[in-house]
């Protein structure tokens, strides 16, 4: 049996039975960087990500992307298999941020061992209540915060997981976590710069103030 | 031991230490139309409704209210002990719609109950990710609102350029037409078609229902 099934968060309260129907119907999926792991036409399964990091989005009314959450290395996630679930009826879509390697295990053994082991039912919906989390919190950014708002939450929150003040990001990288447009951010940040918040270099972002930032986020 | 509190979804799968406990710490609470139930301050407990219909928003720092699923006699819902939720970690409202009288589990006992009953913590799970689709949904309304009513446009305006109640074209075609995704459109074609107002063949569509589809362009 493949050392990488024991990662699996249920493994362990698999009995042998439905530790070899796993065994036998999962695959390893490589997806290069950019390309569409999963759509609403498709069901793939249960993922476990080996390696790489993984972006799962909405479409807009023109076909724009709303991102949802992201997910990595160490993570699961069980939207994928959503045809399985009779509890989900909304459709997601999935891309590869890099590339990437995972544990799939098929739809149907993933409804099968939901169906028949307590844990691993419970393991489902847990994971699907952290997604719900991660979602109320896109949902209240893009509905009640203001872009810059967004923007400045952003710069705020990279700063504190980094420790650093340097954000080497693009502008168009930064769209794309605040759900915004490239020219939007590029406008936003030459504001911020003028009022002194930020710095900007080629490439990457320097916050000058970081309580100006906060301040910011929190006006009404 | 009261006749109601076998109506909580989980009764059954108590042991009698849980259900003596369960008797010893649950309340009535009668609110009447228009109160506040709940609100973030507070944690009330996992909530079983006997009578009457229940609100669930979120609000934003200016105090809009977004509404994000309604729930009535017979159903349940443990958004209103996230306290005791770890998963759950933003705050949501309720209100009484109408005079409502609810079974409250209190949200010490509810945790007590989840932390030692693989089936009581599934089903708090369950409930969770049907509140996360309930909520999809509102947020796929409220991005995508414009979408469905462009969509009726286009459908109605070809009807009365052609006279005709079959528009052949693919949901790719229709979606260049009104600037959208083939998915987009797809997925409305499908509400639509569930909701009566079209009928769905093979690179065609056909109109069922001129006025509903008049009455959604209609509706603010």
């Amino acid at each position: 049996m493949d050392d990488y099934l024991n990662l699996l968060p249920y493994w362990d309260k698999l009995n042998e039975n439905e530790k070899a129907l796993t065994a036998e119907n999962h695959t390893i999926r490589k997806f290069t960087k950019g390309s569409k792991i999963f759509g609403s036409e498709s069901c793939l399964g249960m993922i476990y990500v080996l390696s790489g990091n993984i972006r799962v989005y909405i479409l807009s009314e023109e076909g724009r992307e709303i991102t949802l959450f992201r997910f990595k290395k160490g993570d699961s996630c069980v939207l994928s298999s959503s045809c399985a679930i009779n509890q989900i009826n909304f459709d997601t879509y999935m891309e590869a941020e890099t590339d990437c390697e995972l544990l799939v295990v098929n739809s149907s053994t993933f409804k099968f061992l939901t169906d028949n082991n307590i844990y691993v039912r419970c393991y489902m919906y847990e994971s699907l209540s952290e997604r719900f989390s991660s979602v109320m919190w896109t949902m209240q950014q893009i509905l009640f915060l203001r872009m810059d708002q967004r923007l400045a939450t952003f710069l705020v929150s990279e700063y504190e997981r980094t420790g650093r003040d340097e954000i080497n990001m693009t502008h168009e990288q930064i769209a794309v976590y605040i759900n915004s447009a490239r020219e939007v951010v590029a406008r936003m940040m030459k504001r911020f710069s003028t009022d002194g918040l930020v710095e900007l270099k080629r490439g990457k972002v320097i916050i000058s103030d970081v309580e100006g930032l906060k301040n910011l986020i929190r006006e009404v």
